[in-house]
């Protein structure tokens, strides 16, 4: 939690000092930030206080912590689908590795842009379980989002690269680089063995923003690339239990999310940690691999 | 050693494979990794027999070794003078975070170059003594050299950032990018706990390659900021043993290289792993911010 609220702080300080105070973009990652991040907190406390008191505690209520969750995503999808990053695209998605192909979902992006938020917001949740784990992922996924950023907010760039461009976008280069500086300091602690950790305070809002920049970028389906590594944790946990429950008592994994199954396999904690950033890695090369692609 | 020898082939097959094969960086940059390939593993084969004869062994004997070093290096230091990748600037270093700044070394230039070889290639070699900290390292560092020849090696690009433009160089950036593979494919067992070595077999090309490639895009002088984890451990045992000679018996840190220092101190090995790697990202986020500064 300590390291959630330095992280956001971090963030949220670099970016008043160094981005366009009034850069749209910058507003509202700010906005996310803060209210995913106030979210978490909540969360991580009660979670504190009730350890403290009674020897363990479910933190928040599950049910009030998603729906609130589906409030703010409904919110900023909503934003985003009537003030859409490029009005030429404003429901379409971009097809990854073809480039100028487009799907309209009309009605449906505001519907799939929420999905991506609670989805994704929960997924680096569920894979910051592991010393380092999430946070080196972060910091390697959000590498790779600046990139797409970055060649998006710039006119001729984008224009070279046959890929969506969005004006004033290239701003969220500066808090993604942020981000990178904020988390990679966090990690200088949080790697094994951990000292500090990030808690719900920072997975959440950490989550939300990679959603977020994926969305201002206009690179939607290129998000599940990137950041497959959370995907496939998330993806282990429901297999799990829809597993579990279909076949009344059946399991997949030795446990999930699937970084226990490894360990419980018997490679220890750091090396499945390194071995999942290398995952990491390989799938955002994928991805910027895509800018090159015709 | 065989993690060394696996990179190595992984790097001349795909190079073989995808990149233009009469291109004369390509050609060349093959040559370099046989040789200081073949010295390197020379040097671990003796040792591996060595070991095995008379329970320890020091490998080729230092000074031959050295001397053999010194002579491949001058080899490709007078090629790189005598065909400069870029003739309008053969003898010139390019100040970084300087626009079209350069310094003519005129005959220094191929003194400097052999140096930067033989220093460089001895720091990989040096920095390999914990799990994973070299090899991570190559990772980050041939990263940001990616860009940096890619950049290079485009017309527009170079012209845009104002960077020296060199001819047919960007086809290093298959080299580079077989290299980021074929090492993230041995650090999935050479991370913490090891189950496989890279050795000299892999540190002195690898560490050799950095410069030729650091040469081949004329950054030279970003190579110490790029390569700065490697440097800063080599300039750890230089300082040791200088100081340690002048005392008479006094050392500057707990033991050199400096990796060893830390863990003495009293941070686990996989977390010394994982900080080094934080700097060297660091490090390579402040070489590619050489490129917008002007």
């Amino acid at each position: 939690m300590a390291g959630g609220l330095l992280i956001l702080a971090a963030i949220l300080f670099s970016s008043l000092l160094w981005a366009k105070p009034m850069n749209r973009f910058i507003v509202i990652g700010e906005i996310l930030l803060v209210t995913f991040g106030a979210l978490g907190f909540w969360d991580d406390w009660i979670k504190i206080k009730g350890t403290r008191r009674e020897g363990r505690s479910e933190g928040v209520s599950s049910r009030i912590k998603f729906l609130l969750q589906v409030g703010f995503a409904a919110f900023f999808a909503f934003y985003l689908a009537l003030y859409p990053p490029n009005p030429q695209f404003a429901l379409h998605v971009n097809i990854p590795y073809i480039k100028e192909t487009y799907i309209n979902l009309n009605a449906i992006y505001f519907f799939f842009a929420m999905m991506l938020f609670v989805g994704f917001a929960n997924s680096v949740n569920l894979a910051d379980g592991m010393d380092g784990l999430a946070i080196g992922n972060l910091v390697i996924a959000a590498g790779a989002m600046l990139v797409f950023v970055y060649m998006a907010g710039h006119a001729r760039f984008s224009q070279y690269l046959k890929i969506i461009s969005v004006a004033d976008a290239g701003e969220l280069t500066i808090l993604l680089a942020a981000l990178i500086g904020a988390v990679l300091g966090v990690l200088w602690f949080n790697s094994y063995p951990a000292q500090v950790f990030m808690g719900d305070t920072g997975s959440l809002p950490l989550g939300a923003l990679l959603v977020y920049v994926s969305i201002a970028a206009k690179q939607e389906l290129l998000l599940p690339v990137i950041g497959g590594v959370f995907i496939a944790e998330a993806a282990s946990v429901v297999l799990q239990i829809s597993y579990f429950r279909w076949t009344k008592g059946k399991r997949i994994f030795r446990m999930s999310p699937i970084h226990h199954h490894f360990e419980l396999s018997g490679t220890t904690e750091p090396k499945v940690v390194v071995r999942f950033w290398i995952v990491g890695v390989i799938l955002a090369l994928v991805a910027l691999a895509s800018l090159k692609v015709r």
